[in-house]
């Protein structure tokens, strides 16, 4: 994501507008944001959390057209970091040995956030939410998704753009595994896993987006099963899920294949259903469909097979910054899909014991009805 | 690590009652994990953090000797895995479409935990701690690393093994990396730092234990830039900052290198500087000392020098299975160290706009005094 737009505007501070805008609507005083998807989306800034307090306050906008203050408070070491990546002017330092509550404390007090209605990331520790509780007594306390998940659950143009790049990269990946083919076969789990992660970046991917799961016969039938030390033999069906990303947007698919000989007993009658199950939910999905009608689709398919049992997982979970977010494809979520929200639809069946089969492709809603942004061969071969 | 030890003991079921009888000790009545660092210690379960409720509590020990009901609550996908790969005997499910809080407030209620002090883990997200005090309002809540940080601050020598291979791996990487030469010329930060990944995987490691740091040129004064999409040129001192896990516990090492070429001037200088204030600092480490003083004597060096302003940072951090935990080496920290602690010995020196100088090893603090678990030259070619 380039900082600035055609335009020359700043995305990023146009963010930092509409947040402040949302969280008046949402009945709060303010946002705290530690090192999240939620900071990089409003800064640019892309960094994993640390035990360093590191925050960006935004007080609620009164004037929706005024950037209204955001503030940083950073570790000194970032400083520069700061200031070259991001276009927040008021950021303020603590260095290693220094108090950091009380650094925390004064900044709260200078924007005005010491009391009333804060939200705070998702994904603060509780570290830091226990520390600003001490920094700000009288404070309620709620989640930032009150306000940003509605904001960032409809990606723009150039979100789009950087998902399709890694959704390609994870796509010609999934060709080269095609074609390296019976040469996986004595391949442990986990090289196959590293093999993964160099095709993916040579696609022009930054790391892996979540920790590539292969999962090889018996481990397979395991939905979470990451990778371990089972060789692949032939005939296994192997589940291939995993992304990178680009330009800070991550991929995320699932093929399952039989890198050499003949699959087990039902496998190929389980892998229709599946495929069946998957293509009827992608079917499903236009503008006012329901998260759930989704979900529903996928289970129809599945359960009318007789292995409703065997799909033990939501249909999918919405893909932005964050690998899972808004919206989530499973029973009880009955809001409407609109154009620009992106999400995963990956039914799949799980045999205790014997294999599992997963495929998944990334979703975009269009004003029409949707796009796939994978598209590679569904089919085990 | 393996789950049970040479007499066939439970480590990790012996870790949770060490935890419970911790927990009498810090007057909480009990404890609450979610996929974390501290559950991967008490029950070897290795997990990225999520969106899904999936937690592990664990009562106050009445009785030292008891296990004393530790229950876990996850999502039902994870079931098998969970059943598979740990020893807790209490595993209840929720399934995608049930509602999670509902479900924690039973947990809690079942082992008496709704009401007094309770520790959660220090990462814990807030949607998870907000969702907590939903499901306890009358409760207190405090840190888990009240707790567990004593705990875990010695290693034992299964997690001095696993240290010592990862360490290796990094460290035959840097050969390769001397080995590569002028080879890396020419080479994007972000290829060399993939480059670097592979090695790793290479030589037994099991992917990075943080994003690899490459910081070429002026990169390199950045103490905290990650890697980009410079070119590295002869001539130019790249800091590079890695490591890799094996069986679940990391290395974390830098070396600062001229890959082809004459350093720029003040450089050889300032690189003396660094590797003596390291050396000074690890000649510091003996059990008694206190944490703080072997920070002063990395300091004292730089200072001595003129570069004291340019060494922004603490000069380290405790690594076990989290890269950074106790004890931190900073001012103000008046801790003791003792046998069996590990920490990070890496002072820098960081010219804006010129050049970064940082030089790492990890150490553990033994009877006699200490043992770098970093070995390769520390010299700049």
């Amino acid at each position: 994501m380039s900082e600035t737009g055609d335009e020359g505007t700043d995305v990023y501070a146009d963010r930092r507008k509409q947040a402040a805008t949302r969280l008046r609507e949402a009945n709060a005083n303010g946002l705290v944001c530690v090192p999240s998807r939620n900071l990089q989306y409003l800064t640019g800034f892309d960094e994993e959390p640390g035990e360093r307090h590191f925050l960006l306050a935004i007080p609620a906008a009164p004037d929706p057209d005024a950037e209204n203050g955001p503030v940083m408070l950073v570790p000194a070491l970032y400083e520069t970091r700061v200031r070259e990546e991001t276009s927040v002017e008021d950021v303020r330092t603590w260095a290693d040995g220094d108090d950091p509550v009380a650094a925390v404390r004064r900044l709260l007090a200078d924007v005005g956030l010491r009391e009333g209605r804060l939200l705070v990331d998702d994904t603060m520790w509780a570290t830091f939410t226990q520390d600003l509780r001490t920094a700000a007594p009288d404070a309620t306390w709620g989640l930032a998704s009150e306000a940003l998940a509605e904001l960032r659950v409809r990606k723009d143009d150039a979100e789009l753009a950087a998902m399709r790049a890694a959704a390609d990269a994870a796509d010609a990946t999934v060709t080269d595994l095609r074609e390296l083919g019976a040469g996986a076969v004595g391949m442990t789990e986990r090289e196959l896993a590293t093999w993964i992660g160099d095709r993916l970046s040579a696609h022009g991917g930054d790391g892996v987006s979540f920790e590539t799961i292969v999962g090889a016969g018996p481990n397979g039938a395991k939905p979470h099963h990451g990778r371990g030390d089972r060789e692949i033999a032939a005939g296994e069906p192997v589940v291939l899920d995993f992304g990178t990303r680009v330009d800070g947007y991550p991929s995320d698919q699932t093929r399952t294949l039989v890198f050499d000989g003949e699959p087990p007993e039902e496998y190929e009658r389980v892998h229709a259903v599946v495929r069946e199950a998957q293509a009827a939910a992608v079917d499903a999905v236009e503008p006012g469909a329901t998260a759930e009608s989704i979900d529903r689709a996928a289970r129809d398919v599945i359960e009318g097979a007789g292995y409703g049992d065997a799909f033990v997982h939501r249909t999918g979970h919405g893909v932005g910054l964050d690998v899972h977010e808004e919206p989530y494809v499973v029973a009880g979520n009955d809001r409407e899909l609109e154009p620009g929200m992106v999400f995963s639809v990956e039914p799949g069946v799980y045999l205790d014991g014997r294999f599992g089969c997963r495929i998944e492709d990334l979703i975009v809603v269009t004003t029409e009805g949707c796009e796939r942004l994978n598209r590679t061969d569904r089919g085990w071969r």
